[in-house]
């Protein structure tokens, strides 16, 4: 049987290991640990239990939902690993599928802890006006018409700033919840036929990306107004006309520590 | 039984139909049909009969190998549509897998042929310096190091040109070809890590890309002089040495008429 190394000699601490990755979510159901094993987690600490010849937890920046991608998702782990950062990412590398990256590992404080540590996060949510082609439609919201971009922007201006965000997020199980959040940042830019939105916050709420995308789209087909966003944020009221965009076209960028 | 509607009656002929095409082709046997039914083609045309009652057979501008992408393939077919373009887009693409999309279909004349009437094609490759994200690498050649990008410039502007492209081409199984193409374009440009090079010929030879493509690289990695370069321009040989850059890379992004 597997034993963790602490407990060969509880004076001994492993290392904590901060590793950031990217992934293909598409053929995954989400970040976080499944019965099944198809979580990226499950296959991530898969390979760990294989290079380091016990099970590891992995512990992540947050939990990405099924067929959401990432380019910089960071997980951290405690291990005897003696080889440095750069062996550690060749040897997690060698393991995993070609939609799974490890871009980078190296060893951190103990006290660093990938959600509690982290001050912020950086998500990007794609559109495509039309018909996107192969290369674009596991990643985006496609098919989308008529779209008014100054809506948008509005729609985005009102959301941005501390808010409560309870409407434009889903329910998580925790009654609880604090739902104020700083929306540091939500721009909406184009490029040809792609449409751009960039959130950054302090923190996110369950769905919290997707609701505000699913919102800020419903503005620029003319279905919410200004006045009913302000409404939406002011009741807090979790209404079923508030649009969930779909999960192909959300990637976290970047967690920031 | 299935018949051609031609034998109903051979009066009547078919109208011809000139459709583009893009292809993710990371899990197709290639363009053309195959006895696995796993070809581009294969699931094209079972979906052409699906829609028309009848098998029908197509016809490319020129296959593609397996792993080959396409931005804008070009394939005709008759068929006794009476319905126009627009919503034989929408039937095809009705039954296509999300890697293959239909983006145009038009009734031609009946001289049209998608490979005998075309003027030319354009390819682009894509190669990645570094490991490549789960995004870029079905679609680059990764891993690359320390490329000499004016050397890469170099050997494109030595290939560029109305040449004989034989030792830049593989054995087809026809002895008597005729090797001679005029390269109009072959560009090396960059953006960060991404290199692309554009080619763009009246015709190409079979795998000639993706052999001038390894031949840049080589020369970018310094194992191909200008030289050499010279020599097997003028000798035709095709050597061992001039390798292959691998399918993945390559797209065929439009066919000229």
């Amino acid at each position: 049987m597997f034993r963790h190394s602490q407990e060969k000699n509880p004076q001994v601490v492993d290392p904590r290991w901060k590793c950031v990755c990217a992934y293909d979510g598409t053929a995954f159901a989400g970040w976080q640990s499944q019965v099944k094993g198809n979580a990226i987690q499950d296959v991530i600490e898969a390979q760990l239990a294989r290079i380091l010849g016990r099970p590891v937890r992995t512990h992540a920046s947050g939990r990405t939902d099924a067929g959401v991608h990432a380019r910089g998702q960071v997980f951290h782990f405690d291990a005897a690993w003696r080889h440095g950062g750069a062996k550690l990412v060749a040897a997690l590398s060698s393991g995993l599928p070609p939609t799974i990256q490890i871009k980078s590992a190296r060893e951190v404080a103990r006290d660093f802890h990938s959600r509690f540590s982290a001050l912020g996060k950086i998500y990007s949510y794609h559109l495509y006006l039309g018909d996107p082609d192969p290369f674009s439609r596991p990643f985006c919201w496609g098919r989308l018409h008529d779209l008014d971009l100054r809506a948008m922007k509005e729609a985005a201006a009102l959301l941005r700033g501390k808010r409560d965000f309870r409407a434009f997020s889903a329910f998580n199980g925790a009654e609880q919840e604090d739902t104020v959040r700083n929306l540091r940042r939500l721009d909406v830019t184009t490029c040809g036929r792609r449409i751009k939105i960039t959130a950054e916050a302090d923190g996110f709420l369950y769905k919290m990306v997707r609701r505000l995308v699913g919102a800020i789209v419903a503005a620029g087909q003319g279905k919410l107004s200004p006045e009913r966003i302000k409404t939406l944020l002011a009741s807090g009221e979790r209404t079923s006309d508030l649009h969930t965009a779909p999960p192909q076209g959300l990637y976290l960028n970047k967690v920031l520590y």
